[in-house]
């Protein structure tokens, strides 16, 4: 029992907001429509990364406190993967609409519940290494959220990656928290190879690993700048959730609202109103969005070696690299194939490489029009 | 009803032998021990090899005249192929003594029907395209046998191929035949690009497609002055066969004949001694020994095509090229993937390159020992 006579901290009115949407058709065969990414184990845990997320989660949050938003059709799948999630803290969409409208109705429903909460909001299909380091670098975002900022966490650059995009660092704000915050001078999109180089060599940039924290009614405020008639949706929709309306507000408003990324509506305008403030991090972080990082994630980096990813996974390799993910227990046998991409499941069969891994997005976008959707 | 009186002519005395063995390792997880390379389909024809091979032959000799030599376990496969395959003509082994004994002791069964018999051995798994003008070699070949010659068939070839053994030819030899026959100068290994390069600019090489035509004797006789052991033992099998005896005697003798190619017993000492003389002759030929030639085969040597072999593949290909072999019906989709090979069996998954798809071999010598040999 909290004693009401103490404001809780800032991080104990921190609530951890788990979008759960995305197919991750980079993924394909493996991710499929009623399998999307975070459902999926890509590092042999044995855990879907959605479950991995949960239980990174927990020692900074309890259950009351954690949040999913996910589609309709992916309701079950996350109940079972997460049997501790509260049935309230479980927001479906009936279809989706990108991360602002995501985001926004947790925002919405969390100052609802607590005009002092304070929103954190994490993938659920990103892989971090180093739980210790991550659950520091939230609960120092936690303390610049409390005081009136969106902070990001950002990820020290192992490397130039062209897949991620980078959060270029200002000052130190030692007002804020006596390590690791910085101001955010700008958001920046994927680099080529050559930016990538000199974001490296300059050494004032991070990755942007897509966390915001924030307290939802600044984080929903700074959206309304933007969106002033999203926020107003999203408000109506929570104000009515959970009542005998609830149902009929979001099945009139949701619709309606725009598909646009959370980037668009807070973090790139806060960064610009100087209101957006980065904690510099140094877990080990992926986004995996292709075979090509599954392979790098599993192989830690050493591109020579061959990944093997299924629990059944059986695999003769002669001088050949790259990855293999296997849902059968067939053999899979390699003869000289370098940086190559083998996905095997029941009813497809991928074969492209770690370079083109990134476009097989495109053929996933050609099935939906020529055919094959079944399959996708 | 043949007249006594007028002696049959050299064509009418050819009995085409067709040695059938060879699993094709390189055409592994395709070709398996049960599976063996001439068993196969590998034209998408509908046909096996070595059913093609019978109608190739078919038109030059009656079932009578076409004897097949294949192991104890090829038996029953060979029958269900070959329903016109007379019983007294499936010769088997009871296990593979390479083509020297196999071959010889062919040629032993036919000099005891009739002494002035033509034998012309042809492989059951090679591809030929152009029926007539193969009928019009071997027509030219019996000839030239016919009078005491050893005839090979060369291939005029189409590229400068490595994976092929060469025939270097002299004059031609207008006594024999009014077209097409030369002497053999000598049998060349298979050559290196440069090498290769040097044939095809030299003019005079033709590729051995390893096809022999001569007077049963002859061919015994010269075998004789190499393995003369092995040749009396062949005769003793042969004397002793389909008597009450047979069976012990091919059961005594058999497993102590040395394994050694016809090449060595025959075809190189007879043209060192100038009795052997080529058919040079414009077929195509394949003896479509690994998938690169499969490939190369069914896209008529366009490399930048994407070849496709099953009754029920289908294919997805993004700016892709190579082989898919697929014994299912699932999806193959490759990305940006060029002169891969793709061999999707139920219980193996097979992916390499063109480049590397001799290799495959090594990779099955590797599970003999290793294990896996289940899957062979």
């Amino acid at each position: 029992m909290t004693d009401a006579s103490v404001p809780p901290s800032a991080i104990d009115r921190l609530t951890c907001v788990i979008p759960a949407g995305g197919v991750g058709s980079r993924l394909w065969p493996l991710s499929r429509a009623n399998a999307p990414k975070f459902l999926l184990d890509l590092t042999g845990s044995g855990d879907s990364l959605l479950r991995a997320t949960w239980d990174r989660l927990a020692p900074i949050a309890p259950a009351e406190r954690v949040m999913v938003v996910t589609g309709n059709s992916h309701r079950k799948s996350v109940a079972a993967q997460l049997p501790e999630l509260l049935a309230e803290n479980l927001i479906t969409e009936s279809e989706p609409k990108d991360s602002s409208a995501a985001i926004g109705l947790a925002a919405a429903l969390l100052e609802l519940r607590d005009p002092d909460a304070i929103l954190g909001s994490f993938a659920a299909d990103h892989v971090i290494r180093g739980d210790v380091l991550f659950q520091r670098a939230v609960t120092t975002a936690v303390q610049a959220a409390d005081q009136g900022y969106i902070a990001t966490i950002g990820i020290h650059p192992s490397h130039p990656a062209t897949g991620f995009g980078y959060i270029s660092c200002g000052a130190a704000r030692g007002d804020l928290a006596p390590f690791d915050v910085y101001e955010v001078t700008e958001f920046v999109e994927k680099p080529n190879a050559a930016q990538a180089e000199q974001y490296l060599a300059d050494g004032g940039y991070l990755w942007n690993a897509g966390m915001f924290i924030a307290r939802a009614t600044v984080l929903l405020e700074q959206m309304a700048l933007a969106e002033p008639e999203l926020v107003r949706a999203l408000r109506e929709i929570a104000a009515a959730w959970g009542t005998e309306q609830g149902a009929a507000v979001r099945e009139r408003l949701w619709p309606s609202l725009p598909k646009i990324a959370i980037d668009y509506t807070v973090a790139e305008p806060a960064a610009a109103a100087g209101k957006m403030v980065c904690v510099a991090a140094h877990f080990d972080w992926d986004d995996v969005g292709d075979f090509a990082s599954v392979a790098n994630l599993l192989t830690r980096g050493r591109g020579s070696d061959l990944a093997v990813l299924g629990d059944g996974a059986q695999v003769l390799s002669d001088a050949s690299s790259g990855i293999v993910v296997s849902e059968s227990n067939r053999l899979v046998a390699l003869v000289g194939v370098e940086d190559v991409v083998v996905v095997d499941t029941a009813d497809v069969l991928l074969v492209t490489s770690k370079r083109r891994a990134q476009d097989v997005k495109n053929l996933v976008n050609r099935m939906k029009v020529t055919g094959g959707g079944h399959l996708l």
